[in-house]
């Protein structure tokens, strides 16, 4: 990693439009980034996450016409991640708690309380219900993917102009399986960016 | 801040599930959290997240019935952070795109080609895609925050096991238009959480 400064790398990000065409990030460097990002929670560790990473002038081809606002950042990016839910996440259970058991971090019957107890939840959760699990566990590795990427040097924009009902299908996914929840730019920033403001905390916080 | 080694704040988190009782957060502290873990980004800038902090023994008896699963969090953290998605969150537009305009961040046409493009749109939204979009808005945050609480020193675990559909209303809350996104208990651990696995980068990505 190029830089460890925490305030720097998370008060300084800036949703970035434009980058330095001639900027690159390999596919090693990239599934580091992806390896960084995914130490995100997610509910009952189902890690819902499933990435896409457009990195090649075909695959630009593809998601180029299904980008609504954001085309500067598609053409000038190294590579733009479409973050997907998987709602069938939970066929990987078994294999993530029998890792978890076999790495010594959690014993066996705990394991089995654990799936026998989520287990019938997620595979009779609703549609809805499992949309919201998704959009949620996705989100919170997309914002540390992010965070990680200023680590490696790398600036973002985060977006969600971008026709979400076709997508996953232009990318040879299942569209009823994989459900788009953010499409996010990467690459380094070509201008400085201008500043942005926040509600102060005092105006969108109650205390009980 | 007391940490600001980000390898350190980003992997060596934890959901922690059981904290030192005698562990307060000032209200300040929280604020000061807050207004960090907010520098997260949103779409269109729109913010919608809203948090109550739950701090008092009064406020953790009215969620406590409510909490499934993770009543150790809320009887040992020093507080329970809800944190909410605002359905209406573009009634505050007006307010965020003057002020950015104010401060001399953003031309006065370029806020209102920005406002006249999005407001319609938040405006006419369907509930399901409000839903959408302050579930991954606010995760963001949620993220951030977790990531700057350990920053500050403390600790967290992010929950999604209470009565959603009467969180709202226990804390006050319009249940239309406040949309629960996610529970985060925050203090100091009590005990040195063991490890955790994640799916690895190659199994959940694809490079097109």
């Amino acid at each position: 990693m190029k830089n460890n400064d925490f305030a720097d790398i998370v008060f300084n990000r800036s949703a970035i439009k434009v980058y330095d065409k001639n900027v690159k990030i390999s596919r090693q460097e990239m599934l580091e980034i992806i390896n960084q990002a995914v130490r995100a929670p997610s509910a009952v560790n189902m890690q819902p996450w499933r990435f896409v990473v457009v990195d090649s002038a075909a695959g630009k081809r593809i998601i180029r016409p299904l980008i609504k606002y954001n085309t500067r950042q598609c053409d000038s990016s190294a590579a733009m991640i479409f973050v997907f839910g998987d709602m069938q996440c939970y066929q990987k259970a078994e294999q993530i708690y029998s890792t978890t058991v076999a790495k010594g971090f959690m014993p066996e019957h705990v394991k089995n309380e654990l799936m026998d107890g989520f287990m019938p939840f997620y595979q009779n959760a609703s549609k809805q219900t499992m949309n919201d699990i998704v959009k949620v566990d996705c989100s919170l590795a997309a914002m540390q993917l992010m965070l990680v990427a200023r680590a490696h040097g790398y600036d973002t924009n985060p977006m969600s102009g971008f026709e979400k009902s076709k997508i996953a299908e232009a990318l040879g996914l299942d569209a009823d399986r994989y459900v788009p929840v953010l499409m996010i730019s990467i690459g380094k920033a070509d201008y400085k960016p201008h500043g942005t403001i926040r509600l102060p905390a005092e105006e969108v916080t109650t205390f009980k």
